[in-house]
């Protein structure tokens, strides 16, 4: 199925800075986008077609969708639950109120999963309408995907910003830990629970992050020259990688010879016995942390929650401490033998799932290749261009150190670039 | 000036399990002592003398102050800020909800600094009420210290927890980072922001700990045998107690005689440079994210907001990405040399913070012994016993290792026997 070109950030950006495009027009694209097409991707929880323009700050004219899962003064937040339907926070939450100083407009708040775990919200995906967009931010990786918008936030705790990024075939970036602020955000595991964006391509989510922190981030391939054969690039051979579909697989090794084509230095390299065990430890973690942060959800409002959540956090609330600390301790070997993997290479590659989107709105797919760079906080973000024979994306993932924010964000541009072809 | 005697959680649960007194007794007694205190105390920013008394679970009958800086579904919640008069969450902080699934009542909400920062509130010192009773967490150690309530919950990002328990001569305990959940706090620094607790004594506050957290952290001294010679303690010579009042420098003095009179491993040690660069970073981490986090404060009810936190947010807010990284790398080999340092001494000694409570509600004191520890995330606790020779309480703060929370514990609770006499 044929989709609607997606909005570029950058050009946008370019073109506003140009005299060619002003804030108001930008903005007005996007509210006639969203009109058009939102009835039937439902990717909106709720949509604020008279956000006020700004037409001062380096994201004027820019709109931008914000997961449900953060608060906004101006907009009802729901968590995707409907323990909080009508909920109206006081104040936005921290990264919504940055981009507003950024003069970005916020357009609306984009569908997430119930309280950002799995129960799935209605959000269909832009390539296939019987297919997921994948989750928990499902209405901000579609709502790109779609056209709609140039830009949205959303938030990773297992894989919910590069899996529906990779289903939905935009860029998704979950940037290191604490990068971005997730003050005001209704927290699932605080320790795991990480801000992250989407947009159109790589350059595209770059830029935005670049904005949005004042850090130095964006892409400069030219200045000085990019080498590719400077950046160590590895396939990861975890055993996960068994799990995936053939498609997947095939995808993958054909990512590696287009970045040998392109110039990278490229290779493999196996997963260190720490980091299958640190895997694990994930899962132990988000649901106590889970058990004890929307514990208070389960106490007032139990008749409103699904019942795999409930089971979820009453699970996470008999994990012991000890259990929790041993599973802390792995974290933390892992962070270990993460570091010294990074000394031996650049980027990983790995599948961003283990397929295309699943078919059927009743999960919203696996998220096996993401809960470890999770975990870790190292930078993880989705390469999109290749795609499987019925034209669904097929997402790479790229992940670096803790803290290479900007060498990850760089290489991945000129992966992408590769991908497409 | 007298105050009556606290009450003590610790011989309030053994009472109860004993038969010989009911929860409903046990915080009635809490209801008649606030109803009597609280007009010239001001502990409380709100009362629930109705609260429901739980019958079941091991803090039945154990009424809790919430320093109101946590969400309470029942109550108000103003953060001390007249920005969010009557403002109501939907659920329960997790602390909250963890100390009610666990039996307790939730007596009201104690009084907090505006937002957790320095401008004060209307709460005074019970040992003079013409004293600070030092803040952040005001009404937290006002309204123990003022045998009120056996516990209190409280925060502390700079030395809001230390410094208050200092000044009312109460046991106030910062456990390790994250070892009490902060999810549904109005955070000011996230990465600093941590949860602790105040109760008459060492004791009093390690068995709320242990209840809350289903750690075991209760002292038990007996089994196996305490034998203090074992223990390293080390007066801890950083140039702030260069500060310190002539008081509270003999004060110090006398507690490492006292302490070696009981039988530890007494003696100095100097402050790492790491970690006197350390403690520098800190404010920069804290203005920081102080300026993200409450970034939607300042956009939203600045005309509500003092003059001081205004000021300390704007300069948080021009605070540049490479001056927070250089804090954040600071803060990292701190942890390191920390470490380090406590593979030489098992417990630390310092002043709690420079001296008594200051005369006047102008100010709340000052952090400078505790920023440093808050930074590290390394437990520390107030160890009362010791006064001055007007009886103001003389706070001295001891600090372990990372994760040692319970080795602190036990010997606070020893080391508070010999400040006692």
């Amino acid at each position: 199925m044929n989709i609607n070109r997606m909005m570029s950030l950058a050009a946008l950006v370019k073109a506003r800075d140009a005299g060619k495009a002003t804030p108001e027009l930008m903005v007005a694209l996007c509210r006639d986008a969203i009109g058009r097409k939102d009835p039937r991707i439902k990717a909106f929880a709720h949509r604020d077609l008279d956000a006020t323009i700004r037409t001062e700050g380096p994201l004027a004219g820019i709109a931008i969708g914000i997961k449900d899962i953060f608060d906004t003064f101006d907009q009802p937040t729901s968590y995707g639950s409907p323990a909080y339907r009508d909920h109206r926070p006081r104040v936005d939450a921290a990264i919504v109120d940055l981009a507003r100083r950024q003069g970005a407009t916020i357009i609306g708040k984009t569908v997430t999963t119930e309280l950002a775990f799995i129960h799935p919200a209605e959000t269909v995906n832009p390539h296939n309408h019987a297919h997921t967009p994948g989750g928990s931010s499902s209405g901000s990786a579609a709502a790109v995907a779609a056209g709609m918008i140039p830009a949205a936030i959303g938030t990773q705790t297992g894989g919910s910003v590069i899996r529906p990024a990779a289903f939905c075939g935009v860029a998704g970036f979950k940037p290191s830990f604490r990068l971005l602020p997730t003050s005001g955000m209704k927290h699932f595991a605080p320790s795991l629970d990480t801000a992250g964006l989407f947009a159109a391509g790589i350059e595209d989510v770059a830029v935005l992050t670049a904005l949005l922190t004042g850090r130095d981030l964006a892409p400069r391939p030219d200045e000085p020259p990019l080498d590719p054969s400077t950046i160590r690039v590895a396939l990861y051979r975890c055993a996960q990688l068994a799990d995936a579909d053939p498609d997947m697989r095939q995808a993958l090794a054909k990512a590696a010879d287009l970045a040998a084509d392109a110039g990278f230095d490229v290779g493999e390299i196996g997963e260190p016995e720490a980091l299958a065990v640190a895997r694990e430890a994930h899962l132990v973690i988000q649901d106590h942390e889970a058990g004890l942060a929307c514990g208070p959800d389960l106490a007032r409002s139990r008749d409103a929650l699904s019942p795999v959540l409930i089971e979820t956090l009453e699970r996470g609330q008999a994990i012991t401490p000890s259990q929790y600390d041993e599973a802390r301790k792995h974290a933390k070997r892992g962070r270990s033998a993460a570091r010294a993997l990074f000394g031996e290479v650049d980027i990983l590659l790995t599948p961003s799932a283990p397929g295309a989107a699943p078919r059927g709105l009743t999960t919203t797919g696996d998220p096996r290749f993401n809960r470890l760079w999770t975990l870790l906080g190292t930078p993880a973000i989705n390469i999109p261009g290749l795609a499987d024979e019925a034209g669904l994306p097929l997402g790479i993932q790229a992940v670096a150190r803790f803290g290479r924010d900007q060498a990850l964000l760089t290489a991945a541009a000129r992966l992408e670039a590769a991908f497409r072809g």
